[in-house]
C-alpha cells in the first residue's frame, strides 16, 4: 500500500466521485474509498486514466494510504451519515491530521464537530462546495472554514481544483473559524433563492403583462445577460426559456408541473435570519414562493378567487416595459444581496467570525450558481470600505437604485393592478423604504405593547426605560 | 396541614399570582409556593382575604396540599426554569395527578415533556395562556394541551376563570394531545404581530399619504373599532394614538423611540412554519420589520437613499383614502389569520392532533391580544365547513375580499409610489395573487433546478418525473 496520496475522498456518490477526478486531474494522488467498494473500483475503472487514484478498501487502508497531516475529505451526506464517518475515521487519526466535510451541513453541527474533533488534535475543516456535479468535476466555488492552520496545506490544493473568476482568480478563500464555511455556503443558497425567485417574477410580467411568449422573453434575457445582471442564472433562463418540448410542440415552460421544490438551506437561511435578528424578507418570500406552489389543494381550492387579469400591452408599451423590469430586477437583486450579506455580517459579530466579506463575494465569481458579473461591483464596494454598514450604503449601488426607483416602482404599480403576484420585488422596495424611512410606525407598536403588557418603551428626548399608566391617570413613570 | 386545596400555583411573579388569585377568587381553594417563600408569604398577606390560600413552604408541603388527582399549575420562565421545576416536583407526584405548564414554552419542549411524564403516569399539559397580567386576573384565554383525560378535572376550573366571550361562552377548550396547546398559543401570538403590524402600516398611510395628525388618526381607528375590525388591537390604537405625552405636549407616538422590540414567539411562528412548508409571509414580514426597526445604526447609513416623499391629500381625498385602508388593513387581516390557521391545520396533520380550528377562533374570542368581534366569523367559516382547506375557500371572506381588493391594490399604488412602506400590506396581497394564480413561475425555477443540478421536474400531461439533457442534444429522459 502506497503512503503517498495527498489527499483522500470517502463517499463516492456522484460529487464525490467528481471531486475526486478534479483532484486526479490537477496532479493529485487521491486515495479513494467508499462503504460498498464496488463503487471505488468502478470509479478506478472507468476514470482512472484521468490521474493517480490509490483505491482503499477498509477505512484503515484508506488512512494509511495518506500523507501526514493527512487530508480526508468526506463527501456524504448531510446529518447523521456525517457523524458515522467522522466516528469511524477520528480513532485512525493523529492530532494535525484534516477532516474536510463537503457536505451541506448546517454550521451548527459543523461548530460541533470542529469542537469535538479540536480536542484530540483534529483539524475539522467544515467546507461549502457550489456548483453541483458540474463544478466538482471542473471548478466549484469552495468556502472552507475551519482552523486557520490547516488551510495553509490545503488552502494550494482547493485553490488548484477550484473555479477561477474571469480575472483568474481562485474562487476559494479560507473563509473563518469552525463553521463559517458552512454558514456563507448556507447563505449562498438562500440568495440563489431570491434571485431565482426574482427572475421567476420578472418572467412572469413579461409575459402576462408585456403578453410575450417565452422565446420572445428568452431573447430578453439575453440581452439582459449582455449587461449588468451578466450572470449563470440570467443565461440559463434564457436557456429554459427557449427551448420547446419536442412531446407537444409547446414551450418547454408551459409543459412543466408549476410546483417549485427546495432541500432545506433556503430554509435554514431564513430560520437563522430571525435567530440573529436580520431581516431577510426577500430570501423568506423565495422559500414562501416554493412552498405556496407546491400546495396543490390550496391554490385549486383559491382558483376562484376574485381579481383582475393581467391585460398585455401594446408592442411599444410592452418593449418600455420590459426595460422597467430589468430596472426592477437589479433593484431587488440589491436588496437580497444587502439583506444576505447582511446575515453574513450579523452571523460574524455574533459568532466571532473574521469572516472578510469582499474576499466572499469574490469566491462566488465562479463555479456556483450565482456566479455573476455583479459580484464584482459587491467586491469593490467591500474592498473600498471593509466596514461597510450594508450594501446600499455603498455608493455606487445607491445611485443605481437610485435611477432604477422609478421604474422599479412603476413595475409594482403594474403588479399591483394586474394582480401578477411580485412577492420578491414588493418585499425589496418595502425593505428599501423602510430602510430610508425619517420614523417607522414601530413606536406605535412600543406604545402598544406598553398598553397590554407593560412592556416600556424609550424616548427619543431622553434616556432610560418607561411605561405609561395607561390603565391610571396615564401618567409616565421610569422603569 | 391541610389536603384541600383543588389546584395550586407554583411560581408566584406577576403571571403566577394573578393567575393564583383568579383561581381564589372563583371559589377554589389553591396552594400557593414559591422558590423563595417571602413571596408566598406576601401573596397571602396582601390578597388572602380574596379567597382560600394554603401557603407552603416547601415542595413537599405544597404537593402534600393539593387533594388528588393533583393539579400543580408551574408559572415560570420557559426553558431551562421549567425543566428544573418538573424535576423538583415530578418525583413527588402519582399516577393520574397533572403537571399544567402555564409558562411561554416552546411547544417541541411540551411534546418532550410530556412524553417523559407520561412514563410515570403523570399527565402533562402544556397550557398557552394569553392575556397578560390583567388577563391572568380576570380571565385569560387558555389554550391547553395534554392527555384528554385530564381535561374532564381540570377543564371545568378553567371554564370558571377564564375569559369569557361576548356570548358567555368560556375561553377555553382542550386544543389537543401534548404540545398542541402551546403551538396554537404561539401562532396566537404570530397573528397578533402580524395584526400590530398591518395596524401600525394603516397608521403610517394615514399620517403620511392621507396628512393626518395622531389625534385624528385615533378618531378614525375609533370608528373602525365600531365596524367588522371591531378589536382589542384597534381599540388601544386609538388609546396610544390620542394620548399626549405630559413632558413635551406632542403626540405620544412622536416621542417614543422607533425600535420595535420582541420576545420570540412570532420568530418562532415562522420558524416552524419553514419547517412544515406553510408561507406565513405576512407575520415573517412583521417580525422582520421589528428587527429591521431596531437596527439603528443601518437605518441611520440609509436615511440618504433616494425616494419620493409622500405628499398629503386633500381633505376630500384624504377621507376617502381613509376607507380605502380600511378595506386594505382588512383584506390584509384575512390573509394573516389565512395564514395563521394553515400554520395550525398543517401541524395538525404532521403532529396527528385533532385540532378543531373553529373552537381555537372561538376561544381567542375574549381575553387576549387578539380578541376581535372577527373571530366569530372565523368559527363560523370553520363550523359551516370543518374541512374548509382555507379561510379564503370561505364564501363570506372571499366576497368580503373581493369587494376590497379594488382599494387594497390602490392602498399599495399609493404606498408604492409615495415611498412608504407596506411589507404587510404587500406580502398579503402577493400572497392572495399567487394563491388564485392559474401559473406560477415555479414552473420556471424547477426548470433552472433541473438545468444546474438534474433536480428533475414533473410535467402537465404525463405521471413521472424526468430530466432533460440541457449539456446534451435536449432530450428528455425519464428519471
Amino acid at each position: 500500500m502506497s503512503t503517498s496520496a495527498q489527499i483522500g475522498v470517502t463517499g463516492l456518490a456522484v460529487m464525490g466521485r467528481n471531486l475526486a477526478r478534479n483532484f486526479a486531474r490537477n496532479g493529485y494522488t487521491v486515495a479513494v474509498h467508499n462503504r460498498t467498494p464496488a463503487r471505488t473500483r468502478a470509479l478506478v475503472d472507468e476514470f482512472g486514466g484521468e490521474g493517480e487514484f490509490v483505491a482503499a478498501e477498509t477505512a484503515k487502508e484508506f488512512v494509511a494510504a495518506l500523507e501526514r497531516p493527512r487530508r480526508l475529505v468526506i463527501m456524504v451526506k448531510a446529518g447523521d451519515p456525517t457523524d458515522a464517518v467522522i466516528q469511524e475515521f477520528a480513532p485512525l487519526l493523529e492530532p494535525g491530521d484534516m477532516i474536510i466535510d463537503g457536505g451541506n451541513a448546517h454550521f451548527a453541527d459543523t461548530r460541533r464537530r470542529e469542537r469535538d474533533l479540536r480536542e484530540q488534535g483534529v483539524h475539522f475543516v467544515g467546507m461549502g462546495v457550489s456548483g453541483g456535479e458540474e463544478g466538482a468535476l471542473n471548478g466549484p466555488s469552495i468556502m472552507p472554514g475551519g482552523p486557520k492552520e490547516s488551510y495553509d496545506s490545503l488552502g494550494p490544493m482547493l485553490e488548484r481544483v477550484s473555479a477561477k473568476a474571469k480575472d483568474g482568480a481562485p474562487c476559494v478563500t479560507h473563509v473563518g473559524p469552525d463553521g463559517a464555511g458552512h454558514f456563507v455556503k448556507m447563505v449562498h443558497n438562500g440568495i440563489e433563492y431570491a434571485d431565482m425567485q426574482l427572475i421567476g417574477e420578472a418572467y412572469q410580467l413579461l409575459r402576462d403583462v408585456a403578453g410575450y411568449e417565452p422565446a420572445r422573453i428568452a431573447e430578453i434575457f439575453r440581452t439582459w445577460n449582455e449587461g449588468r445582471l451578466d450572470s449563470y442564472l440570467i443565461e440559463i433562463t434564457a436557456e429554459v426559456l427557449s427551448h420547446v418540448d419536442a412531446a407537444t410542440g409547446k414551450p418547454f415552460v408551459d409543459v412543466v408541473v408549476d410546483q417549485a421544490e427546495q432541500k432545506g438551506t433556503g430554509r435554514w437561511t431564513v430560520q437563522i435570519a430571525l435567530d440573529l435578528g436580520v431581516p431577510v424578507s426577500g430570501i423568506a418570500e423565495a422559500v414562501f414562493a416554493r412552498s405556496l406552489s407546491g400546495h396543490a389543494g390550496l391554490r385549486e381550492s383559491s382558483r376562484g378567487l376574485a381579481g383582475p387579469k393581467a391585460t398585455a400591452l401594446s408592442e411599444s408599451g410592452a418593449a418600455a416595459f420590459a426595460d422597467r423590469v430589468e430596472q426592477a430586477l437589479y433593484a431587488s437583486k440589491i436588496v437580497s444581496y444587502t439583506q444576505g450579506f447582511h446575515e453574513i455580517d450579523a452571523a460574524r459579530a455574533e459568532y466571532g467570525w473574521d469572516i472578510d466579506l469582499g474576499a466572499v463575494s469574490a469566491i462566488w465569481r465562479g463555479g456556483c450558481i450565482i456566479r455573476a458579473a455583479f459580484l464584482d461591483r459587491i467586491r469593490a464596494a467591500y474592498d473600498a470600505r471593509a466596514d461597510l454598514p450594508s450594501l446600499l450604503a455603498d455608493d455606487t449601488f445607491a445611485r443605481e437604485i437610485a435611477e432604477a426607483q422609478d421604474d422599479w416602482r412603476e413595475v409594482l404599480v403594474a403588479a399591483t393592478r394586474q394582480g401578477v403576484p411580485t412577492p420578491g420585488f414588493a418585499a425589496a422596495l418595502a425593505y428599501y423604504d423602510a430602510l430610508r424611512a425619517e420614523r417607522l410606525p414601530a413606536a406605535l407598536t412600543q406604545g402598544q405593547r406598553d398598553f397590554f403588557g407593560a412592556h416600556t418603551y424609550r424616548r427619543t428626548d431622553r434616556d432610560g426605560s418607561f411605561h405609561t399608566l395607561w390603565g391610571g391617570d396615564r401618567s409616565e413613570v421610569s422603569a
